[in-house]
């Protein structure tokens, strides 16, 4: 997700490295360390402005949460949401580095789960490498993950999510629920993005599913 | 699929014994003999009318069909389309049968392809066992495929078809194709059927998937 350009953005992340973490390949293997106990941890790879990984940190706090965001000018907004909080989100962190990398931050099964909202869906054929449901992240993905370790998945796109479809059972994955129309039906957890407000607001059914890797 | 009731249906049915196959039982390994020639032969459970089976035995002479339909109501309009058809239509059989009992007519890997179309959705929990994507029917339908044989599904339910996603998957079967709205990119050879022209017309999304079984 991208947002106008904010010169001051920055700043204010690099302001707060107790949040938005500096240099996260100095904590892989030590998340409980520094999050000071032995919750689980769910991560959502592109977090944009952070509604929902913001929202799922307060909403459950017996779990960390740690939001992945490449861009400054979105992430910035998460930031904020912490800052605005009045008691603090002390089980959520924001890491501002490039998903394809996730291993670099991450031990294997230190991730408990793992969200995927909202992805780019790169239309074009050329691009599919670039979807966050590709052969090559879901590779990624398990290896950060237990054995039988889920992904949860949202989106609008209906072309991103019949290529998720194939692409994770391609994989071996199971699914394990699915939705094609989340908000006919919508479960009391459900945490809106974004984007999901603004796209369920106009009618548009929003997909959703969960995926879990298999023991070989 | 029911109708009103036909009290002619039946006499007709029986008075076609080339068409709508008498005993199937009896040419359970031998239906490549009954067709005289050696085509792929490509099954539909729940035929329903027969839009969709007549329509593919016309488009595609170089494939055997057979329609599976229990009842009368429905499978004599089937039949009428092809006494109807001038040239006859020579790759067709209809059986007046139940899904369930498949294995009594064919030997493993005698069909190569199995469409189920528009079944009936079953929408209640406690009848989810006779849902034609139930786990116990996957079984029946793979004892009569090849080991990589294929299941071609299309339903307007959205609840059929989230179930019937997370079924084929958890029976280890690899989904090859899914289309959350079918008639947005139709397909140049998709034959509708009689459903299908129904709720596309009204605006519903038509769901559909390829799903495969694999080799142990």
């Amino acid at each position: 997700m991208r947002a106008r350009y904010k010169p001051w953005a920055a700043d204010l992340i690099e302001s707060h490295p107790e949040i938005v973490i500096p240099d996260p390949t100095l904590l892989k293997g030590k998340w409980q360390q520094e999050f000071g106990n032995d919750q689980p941890l769910h991560i959502e790879a592109g977090t944009g402005k952070g509604r929902f990984i913001v929202g799922m940190a307060k909403a459950n706090p017996e779990i960390n949460y740690i939001g992945i965001e490449l861009f400054d000018s979105v992430i910035v907004t998460a930031l904020e949401s912490v800052l605005e909080s009045p008691e603090g989100v002390p089980n959520l962190r924001l890491l501002r580095v490039d998903a394809k990398n996730l291993a670099d931050y991450f031990e294997k099964a230190e991730v408990d789960r793992l969200y995927l909202n909202f992805s780019d869906p790169w239309p074009k054929t050329r691009h599919a490498k670039r979807r966050l449901t590709h052969e090559s992240f879901l590779k990624i993905y398990q290896s950060i993950l237990p054995a039988d370790g889920e992904i949860h998945f949202k989106t609008d796109n209906r072309g991103l999510f019949e290529y998720s479809l194939v692409s994770i059972s391609e994989y071996g994955m199971l699914l394990k629920d699915v939705s094609l129309d989340l908000h006919a039906n919508e479960p009391e957890w459900n945490i809106m993005t974004e984007y999901e407000e603004k796209f369920s607001k106009k009618g548009q059914p929003i997909y959703r599913m969960e995926a879990q890797f298999q023991e070989n």
